[in-house]
């Protein structure tokens, strides 16, 4: 990949000091820093995005440096002072890592990564160690901290403990000495904390990739707490059931980040969809195609597509239907507006080209199907709509 | 000393909670924590002031519990997070501790006195540990701090190991199951922060006994860092020297804080000070001598006083003098006011009655003395303001 592209393609936000791109070219092998929080062994698709951008930078003979934050998992949640911490027993965080290794090494070079254990250096840290670290940020730069700023003035308590989270995960990028470190963008205050600290103490700050977060499939932030992930170990056909729930307008998004479609073709896709055009639903279906590819096998997204198909086939109608009521012959784009499974008519030719559309299982084709009183049809939209026409 | 008394007399705050009485008089040996930290060895009489109320504590059968910061201070000055701090070796720590218990012994019993030094549980303290701690304060509870709260608005930094050192001071209190923590009206917010952890692990928290702030000789607050301090090691005529130099109307608080005198008196010489009586100079050469006899002895307090008014007495006129010119005889109580040495006809009076008035050296007594144009005298009143009258 062109250097052009592997710092624009699916980056949401560099923040470099002098000479980032003379570091990148130089000849040495930087090391990359990538976090993991051992109570959250499930990886999602999410997830997948910053760990291509790490395979792309290994592919040019750059180094990973996995931390596991075993450390950190086993201090349990801050928040809530009055509440319980959960705390995760060595055996769990054990566990977790090696179940997060597994995924991690679907997409990630093993021969080219480093993996650092928080408690190498946690482990045997003394109170003077950390009082050391916790004189070089301010509560003012903690504020500066979206989250706890929104906390503090809306009067919710936050823990002097959570204003160490970022503090220590700086550490972390002194003590393996970070050149660049990858996060999503809701890393982005931790990533800096650990370049403060590196300038502080004489070295290069580290640089930081952001990776952009994408919509799961509900259209809010993919989250295992939302329930809306495609995670990477589902089943083929889990895998791309869940990619053909995911909304229209993450296509151009989901293809730059977690295909290798050429950035060209992600382009004209975004221009087409933003038109009305450029066929979402076959879109999806290629989208689905690559991404269970990745992480199983061609051959078992091939499959897996098969039967989505097939299954969206044999007309799995629900029981209970909104009822249609017609007094008078209307055409289908008409039909389809006026019983909400479209909201305008050009939503309503959109999916029908798209091929989205069926009447009692089959493919409309073109809008001149015209649908009459007492014909008793289910005219569906997508997997999950439908209406019963009278 | 009755317990009324015990808890009013020398005392700016009382914090307590249910039950205070009860414990204090409960028959059992309450344990009375004093903090003290080892960076400043030299104590002066506005120390003495918390150690002989823990003294007379102790007189009751309770035991004093004396906390060496010897950790807090090797971790150094927080503030200034760019400059390097300031370390003290252990050889340092160990001198200046030595130096202080020799101090605190001249007041307090050692014989009912436990000595702790906080290297007995932070030597060996881990992080996890520290960030326990450190998710038991939030930030708004830090806020609380008039300090803290004054610095973050002025913009200027406030870095989280500050945060941290009144929660520090807090866990001691838990270590050592401290019933009372006894401090400075300044210490509040630390001592507070003790009762509050206290009370989060489940403990009976601890009730504080604040006691106030005295001025220096020069009517701030007496710090070593102003150089207006009154030593307890400072050798009898310097001690008696320095008592002489303080504000006249510190009078009843140092009598209150500082000696035995019965608090009738105390309050009779407040109301005659206030009135513009009282015979403060007479009053302060009592004090001196009561201070000193409590640092030295009885007949090292004498020879200092003797020493004092002696050279007070030697006439020990400065070359460069303001002058006064009269152009015809004058009283000597006209003669004060003229000149500016007295600001009233009263308060010349006063000057006169307390012995602080010469004439060449001689004590004036009464009020008739007259000097005339020509005669060449100096006039004095107190030690330090001359006049030479032409």
């Amino acid at each position: 990949m062109h250097t052009d592209e592997l710092l624009t393609r699916g980056v949401a936000e560099i923040i470099s000091g002098p000479g980032f791109r003379e570091r990148l070219e130089g000849g040495r092998a930087l090391r990359l820093k990538q976090g993991f929080d051992p109570t959250k062994p499930d990886m999602h698709i999410g997830h997948a995005v910053g760990l291509r951008k790490l395979r792309a930078f290994q592919e040019l003979g750059h180094q990973v440096v996995l931390i596991i934050g075993d450390w950190t998992a086993q201090i349990g949640d801050p928040s809530g002072r009055d509440q319980s911490r959960s705390r995760l027993s060595a055996e769990a965080v054990q566990a977790n890592a090696a179940s997060y290794l597994e995924q991690f090494f679907m997409v990630v070079d093993r021969a080219r990564t480093e993996v650092r254990w928080q408690s190498e250096w946690y482990g045997s840290f003394g109170l003077e160690q950390a009082l050391g670290l916790a004189g070089r940020f301010t509560m003012a730069q903690m504020l500066a901290h979206e989250t706890f700023r929104r906390r503090h003035e809306a009067g919710l308590p936050v823990t002097i403990l959570e204003l160490m989270y970022p503090v220590l995960q700086g550490y972390d990028s002194v003590v393996v000495q970070a050149d660049i470190e990858f996060g999503g963008t809701d890393q982005k205050f931790n990533n800096l904390a650990g370049r403060e600290l590196m300038g502080q103490l004489g070295m290069i700050p580290q640089d930081i990739l952001l990776v952009p977060l994408i919509p799961g499939i509900d259209g809010r932030k993919m989250s295992k707490s939302f329930g809306n992930t495609v995670d990477i170990r589902h089943e083929p056909f889990e895998m791309f059931s869940r990619v053909m729930a995911m909304p229209d307008e993450a296509l151009p998004l989901l293809f730059e980040t977690l295909t290798d479609l050429p950035i060209a073709e992600v382009a004209e896709l975004r221009e087409a969809l933003a038109a009305g055009q450029g066929e979402p639903f076959t879109r999806k279906k290629q989208l689905g195609r690559l991404i269970t590819a990745q992480f199983h096998s061609p051959a078992a997204s091939a499959s897996a597509e098969e039967a989505w198909v097939g299954r969206f086939s044999r007309q799995e109608i629900p029981d209970e239907l909104p009822e249609h009521q017609l007094s008078a012959p209307v055409g289908i784009i008409e039909l389809l507006v006026a019983s909400g499974l479209a909201a305008s008519r050009g939503e309503a030719r959109r999916q029908i080209d798209g091929g989205g559309v069926r009447i009692d299982g089959a493919k409309v084709e073109g809008y001149d199907r015209v649908l009459s009183p007492g014909e008793g049809v289910v005219v569906q939209v997508g997997r999950r709509r439908f209406v019963r026409v009278g």
